[in-house]
């Protein structure tokens, strides 16, 4: 199995981004997480980062089904939104627990610059566009992780639950239907050949800017100061 | 148990609607149901625009979850979008289905101008304002079918079901539960004398709007043609 | 000149929308403008809702200003938002006090449920889709005036400055550059062949809603009464 | 005149916002207009961000059109957008070419990460909240540039002009405008006693988080390669 079975509008817009793509999924982050020498401040500050994220990144799947034209688009949406609030966030929670945070803290969490500019910027996206706007912006988080998980997957240290989350079957099977619910919704709006049309370009150009701040999320994470 | 344990921001809202409460209430439509005389054609005609409805209603609260302020009020907001689709929508399915509507005609149903103009206020209220202003305006449709419910269980007769549905205990919680977000929205954004700011008549306003479309909407039930 | 110079979306829009076409320009409303016969009872109304119309038609467009992905969208939106707000509005204002509807009265208008429909629909059309979506609305109010002030152009008799107005070069003017803002906004997305792709559909099917609710409009219009 | 004749709000955000609102309207980039040193290529790279920022200002501003509450808010909001999109940007084009970017380099501009931040979280405040939100988070930039520009008014040396613009009547007229907007939206819906209300926090705070976004915005300037 590989990231080129999260769909054809992944594989293109992957693609498409080059550099930025091998920037985020071969960042030093993802790096030290793999081999295990993250420093633990760095991954701390990521975890509660990382939580802030989470509310609006379920925010903005909320905006999808919002969107959603048809009742599979609203249901692919509106599950992701609960297992993002009802399952997810409280894992994250937990989590954060066993690595010393506990949820005043992890609630208290001063939102950084790079995460801001990244969330605001997909919702935004997601408000201003349609329902494509925001599939192309929140594409990169969902499949690239997905993408980091499958080739992390295995590794052992102690960033391994990590790595096994992301590389297991379950977070697999969310990226491939997350992929078919993108493929769906271009194909139902914009027929086959949409890749031939002006609109792809400022969904490639959407998916770029958001796999760049997601670069800007791994500088930030590494970098407990500042960013 | 009464209407009033739906909370202190309906009880007052519901006092201020008056006789448009009233009218909706106790609509001939709502009657019809009680003491069976509703007939069947106009019963048929309702669940058909009520699966309409419940597309846009499960945006509309997917759109809540998308502008809540905290994660209890997102994930309020994300159960019940999470409930229609999932449970009361397949439900609605079924019930259609015993009654002779197969899903493709459900699917093909022409939304009447009525059902458009209820769900697009309630849409566009909550996108121009914000999370409150959705609250008020969803508040008739959720909280006036818990006291319709309360009234009319234990009717026998062919809508004995739909009585026992939004009389009983589930539906009944599910309103208190809706009533509880709704005082503890307001009282974190306008303080416990909320009532006393402008803000609230512009609320009231809402409220009142959106109880003359469930008028609307009992009207254009009761004539299947037209509306 | 004739309306077939509003562009090509127009001229394709217009052809789908057949038979609700033709009962919003055909209007009985309408012919009653244009032969005299209309009550002045139902222009004053119309008058007093169309003022209320204004506002969040001013409000639509406003939104197509903050969703425009150029600035010359962006510049198109905004004058015309700046001629409704500081031209056609203050105008209403006088002609309505010409009719002896002064400024209080007219702010106190009760917008009408079909009015509502109306434009809860367009904004909310706005809101869930994106800039091609709000077009696609709001070009039945903006390119049927022109049709309609075309063939009513050099009427007589009370109403003849209202077709002498939507006649006039002036807004015949703002009907050719609303529709090649719009055929420029579709080929800029996707390409010269957008008809073809299944985007048209649900194009159309904003452009045909937003006609039949001009022909609520209108029914509402001519009864002062209700509707 | 002091910055204090912008209004009751803004005096109590300012105040609220203590060393951020410093280190936003004392900063280097502002004290290098001052006194002259700033280097021109600060400058320049500063400028083209700035027609990039202004586009979605104005997206913001229309934004607030379309969901103000009165006409006069409306019309206070539009006039606003009609400045930016059809006298300022066309200034900003000049005052480019003056500086030999031409219009082609301008256009081709790429958005900073700084400047990509501030202005979603502007529009994504307008969209998730209410106009409120809006004004809260866009009140920095107005009128912090009207305090600079009182401070900076009469500097010489090569950046006299851009003091010269700040500090002129109009655009302090402006600034004293659009501070009576907010006061005066602020207490049709809150009342005269908002600054009590848990609202004024979440208001506060939206201030808060765009001065720093100046901030961050101004290091971006200073700083051409990177930020």
């Amino acid at each position: 199995m590989t990231a080129t079975d999260y769909g054809r509008a992944f594989a293109a817009w992957r693609a498409g981004a080059g550099q930025d793509w091998r920037d985020y999924t071969r960042h030093a982050f993802v790096e030290g997480l793999r081999d295990g020498t993250l420093p633990q401040a760095s991954y701390l500050h990521y975890l509660r980062q990382d939580y802030v994220f989470l509310i609006h990144f379920a925010r903005s799947w909320a905006l999808a089904a919002a969107k959603a034209e048809t009742l599979d688009e609203m249901a692919a949406a509106s599950a992701t939104v609960h297992a993002l609030v009802h399952v997810e966030m409280p894992l994250h929670v937990e989590t954060c627990a066993a690595h010393g945070i506990d949820r005043v803290t992890l609630e208290a969490t001063a939102e950084a610059p790079g995460n801001l500019a990244y969330t605001r910027y997909v919702l935004e996206a997601g408000y201003s566009g349609d329902f494509l706007d925001l599939m192309a912006a929140l594409a990169p988080c969902v499949l690239g992780y997905g993408e980091i998980g499958l080739r992390l997957k295995g590794s052992t240290g102690p960033y391994a639950d990590w790595c096994a989350v992301y590389g297991g079957e379950e977070y697999q099977a969310l990226c491939r239907d997350v992929g078919a619910l993108i493929d769906g919704a271009l194909e139902r709006r914009l027929g086959p050949e949409w890749q031939s049309l002006p609109r792809a370009t400022t969904l490639q150009s959407r998916f770029d800017t958001a796999t760049r701040l997601e670069v800007g999320f791994w500088n930030m994470a590494l970098s407990p100061i500042g960013a």
